[in-house]
């Protein structure tokens, strides 16, 4: 039976990595950017403008008024979806952020994770992992959770982290491989 | 090495039979109302008297401008608070219910787990297993939350069910089987 893993993280929790060595781990396909390489084919948008959506989402009131049309970032989302939805249909894979637990609701066999940290230590993971970062580590990883955040919540009208979107919540403090044990066993559970 | 697993649930989420059935996977003593029965022999007041607390926690300013010993919903909290260190140092068990993971919060080894549920499966659960309900079972579910919730944060000044108080959160509607399988992962990466 097919199975879908939606992984969504906190900034520097390991999450991805999670994700990724679970894909290895039940020999399922990985999707991550390739996501935003096929929303940009399909919005007809680059790459890079796809990627900075987040950043974008806000919308006027003045914008919603006089514009006939979607705002651009309500296009992306859209497209991104249907991208979603599309790979989710083609078998099982673990597919990283994107709201991708949301836009998979109604479909069944869907494992929706969340992936988290103390903040110190996705501090302490985020100065390891990316050496150059121009400000302050708190606030940058503060910023691009809040980031996650409010673009999660803005698309979904849920709460992101909030337990009840998934099926299982691991705190990465307990070990990369711990965390891809335990999201295995829900895995099995569910028959993928 | 010992690891001392906490529980805490949702009203009808099956997280008390979850830690039960842990504690026999794992063989290690399970406590939820031995902790009332020694509350009640270390403060004095009778075993009911201990369970009623939660709902009797309100301190009214009155109350505390007036009374120079602390309000007995305080005492009855500090005297659980010993009792749950107390057993948590005896070795390996599963406690479940109050406020166990704050009263822990130091101890190195403590694995803390929050297990929740869609509330439709909840009401089904308590419809199926306490058959005598004198009101409506949502608002009686809901209730119960809120108690257990006012309980929490009143005592912690955490969230209850907020994530990052806990190692993992899982939704009983993965079954309770794989739930036990998912927590014994995590138990056994602690070291249990």
């Amino acid at each position: 039976m097919s199975c879908v893993i939606t992984v969504t993280r906190e900034y520097g929790s390991g999450g991805r990595l999670i994700a990724k060595m679970l894909s290895e781990r039940l020999n399922i396909p990985f999707y991550d950017r390739e996501i935003i390489r096929r929303t940009a084919e399909k919005s007809g948008f680059t790459e890079e403008f796809v990627r900075e959506a987040e950043e974008k989402k806000t919308v006027s009131l003045l914008y919603s008024l006089y514009m006939t049309s979607l705002p651009v970032s309500d296009q992306i989302f859209l497209a991104q979806s249907q991208v979603i939805l599309e790979t989710a249909r083609q078998g099982s894979c673990v597919i990283v952020g994107n709201c991708a637990d949301y836009v998979l609701r109604d479909e069944k066999n869907c494992l929706n994770v969340f992936v988290y940290a103390p903040l110190d230590e996705r501090i302490a993971r985020v100065r390891d992992e990316y050496k150059e970062i121009g400000e302050d580590i708190r606030t940058y990883v503060l910023k691009q959770d809040k980031k996650r955040m409010t673009y999660y919540n803005y698309f979904t009208q849920n709460k992101w982290g909030y337990s009840h979107n998934y099926h299982i919540s691991v705190n990465s403090a307990l070990g990369l491989e711990p965390c891809v044990n335990i999201v295995t066993e829900a895995a099995t559970a569910m028959g993928v």
